[in-house]
């Protein structure tokens, strides 16, 4: 076991031992924002057949031939051709067919007039245009060719996607399972939302909000609740989590005398990987796995101050999460800022330090969201972006430019449509 | 009611008629996303003691004067301070207390020496620093103070807005509603996904892109099925949609002689604003609202073309939705693309088109999905971006810059984490 590793290394760490997860087959709808897990080839061609991309009439071009705006063509409506038609004549010379969008072309059709260039008077059209070859004719498989591979294996599943996979029939596909992540928290001092406070007492938040960041990126947390500070209950916690895929326990992994967490681990067969990492806030954070081959859930040991937990997971768990379920972008987007202060620091640890973020013109401006102690919560709910500050660097001056992890969505969002 | 008014006039209008929805009561784990309808002020304080933020040892700053790394100061330890510890002695002059992380700090202590800078030996510490005037004490109320207004209505809650929640006792709270989309699509040529495609019938795959784009912002999609092209049928499902706050129809909004859609709205009181915007695709884009008052769904009817149909709503019916469940930020990111090749159009609509995106350095270069049809779905599975082709505009060059809406979320995520 290593200790006293940088973030990079941590992170690399934390990957390599990750594995992705098999598939699960899932209704259609319920496979949005999910990965998937086989290649889909289409078993039809899309359209099915050449079409009306317009409600107009279905013509032969050389019947049209001089038609204007003052000098229409005017040819006798056939039939009519409605959408979902199966049984569609076929059009003979100078003839027209009343088509609607959608309907199948008729054969010997190789052109559609739309309906505002045309004027009709009862079983009579007069066409206004001269319609170019194929006009407003959607061909078949313009969209789709039988037999081809419309979507690849580790394609994340958006609306379009989910639409694609109806009109091919596939109202069952296979992607790849979400992680199932067991929470648990330690500290005698804990109790839930609902527990009595007196005395100092305080809730166990970081479950909450560790289930939450789970939830966000498509975990399924599953909480075992508050261990007592025994090794027993500790224990027993953690055997009810090794089902899931990862295990998250903060607080206990720190150098005091009550923290089990260690021994306990090893009872259960989890080997650490490494054990406290250069940066602020998060120094005390454990990884391991359990058992000796790839079926074990990776344990994160996360610190117990609220930021300290609440990083530490956005920076190691949170992209381990992420491929675990078949994803391939696994991380925030960055954005150069200018810093409104100068941040100083003691040179060794990486500072992930809580920032505002304000455009200013073509720039984006970072703030401190104040108080950077890691127990000050208030700091993470204010911040929209996580300044880089690195181990070994002492100063940032005001007015320089760092790099910023955005973390609040709204950040990115435009003021405008653009239009 | 008006008709064929540009993009922005459309979207104004929707906006306008757009409420913001009621609160609704939820269980802290089912918040995530949403937005507070409430202020939130605390009913205590946090911490609510003086507490270490290290494992270590309590001191008195006094007793420790002249300590150093070869010079340590030894003090008797006379307790020990546990987390969650309540009925904690006082600290006499010239002794020290074990404490742990989270642990009350015992009145007279004004400093705690992290364990690293001691060396315990049976019922002795050596201290080997002169601790800062609070050093490692985090103090009561530093994060928040009891009757401070914590969170204020209108704030969307990420996952420190959830652990800050339930750190004030607070497993419930008052969020905007979700709005329900009732979805309906029309057309005698359309099947279910598990359906008969033989005769040049498809699937009904707007209603699930259209459900996938409500469900990816958070509404609730309602889906009505397939109507059929008589008046009967579609009212009688419009009819069933009327308990939700919006219905979306995709086709029967075109000029053709099946589409009884207009005579149906009327029926059920729907009162149309607008019919027709100068876009592409989309160009037949129906708006209205039911009824007199505020009360009454707000009606789409989008075009029946794939791509039309996804068009429209993303760039009239998510903003809506986003704003009825109490969003403020409605609006895709923009990034400013180079066109990767010179795309023409005729003057009067506004084009919106599927471009890919790609980073060449800073900038970012954006090609044409290809067959800009609106039949081809294939170029919105592509599509990371929107590109916007004003309506005046004929053409933008190869090399000039456009603005681009940002639809793939995976776009904007940053290749390494940035450390």
């Amino acid at each position: 076991m290593r200790s006293g590793i940088s973030a990079s290394e941590a992170l690399a760490a934390v990957l390599e031992a990750t594995p992705v997860l098999g598939s699960e087959t899932l209704a259609l709808s319920d496979a949005l924002g999910r990965v998937l897990a086989e290649a889909v080839a289409s078993d039809r061609t899309l359209p099915p057949l050449d079409n009306s991309a317009m409600d107009g009439f279905a013509v032969r071009r050389a019947d049209c031939a001089g038609a204007g705006p003052e000098a229409p063509v005017v040819l006798p409506v056939a039939f009519e051709v409605p959408a979902g038609a199966s049984d569609v004549s076929d059009l003979a010379p100078g003839q027209a067919a009343r088509i609607l969008t959608g309907a199948p072309v008729p054969s010997g059709a190789d052109a559609v007039v739309r309906q505002e260039d045309t004027k009709r008077t009862g079983d009579r059209v007069a066409i206004h245009v001269v319609p170019d070859p194929g006009e407003h004719i959607r061909r078949a498989g313009e969209d789709v060719q039988r037999g081809e591979t419309v979507l690849t294996a580790g394609t994340r599943l958006g609306p379009a996607h989910i639409g694609m996979l109806s009109s091919l029939g596939r109202s069952i596909v296979a992607v790849h399972q979400r992680p199932r992540v067991a929470i648990l928290s330690g500290g005698d001092e804990l109790v839930e939302p609902d527990g009595d406070v007196a005395g100092g007492r305080i809730v166990s938040s970081n479950s909450w909000s560790i289930a939450a960041q789970c939830r966000e990126l498509g975990a399924v947390p599953v909480y075992l609740g508050i261990a007592r500070d025994t090794p027993s209950d500790l224990e027993a916690r953690f055997r009810a989590g090794l089902a899931a895929d990862v295990i998250v326990s903060s607080a206990g992994v720190s150098v005091g005398d009550r923290d089990y967490v260690r021994d306990v681990l090893e009872k259960i067969g989890c080997r650490l990987h490494f054990w406290g990492v250069k940066m602020k806030p998060g120094y005390p954070l454990a990884f391991g796995r359990v058992g000796d081959d790839e079926r074990g859930p990776l344990v994160f040991g996360l610190p117990g101050n609220p930021v300290s937990a609440m990083m530490t997971f956005e920076q190691f768990v949170r992209p381990a999460l992420l491929r675990m379920g078949g994803r391939r972008d696994l991380y925030r987007p960055i954005v150069r800022a200018r810093l409104d202060e100068t941040l100083r620091k003691k040179p060794g640890r990486m500072h992930f330090v809580r920032v505002t973020l304000e455009r200013d013109g073509s720039t984006v401006v970072a703030r401190s969201t104040g108080n950077q102690s890691s127990g000050v919560l208030k700091s993470m709910i204010r911040a929209q972006g996580i300044l880089l500050f690195a181990a070994d660097a002492e100063e940032l001056p005001a007015g320089s430019v760092a790099d910023v992890q955005v973390i609040d969505p709204d950040f990115l969002a435009a003021d405008a449509p653009g239009f």
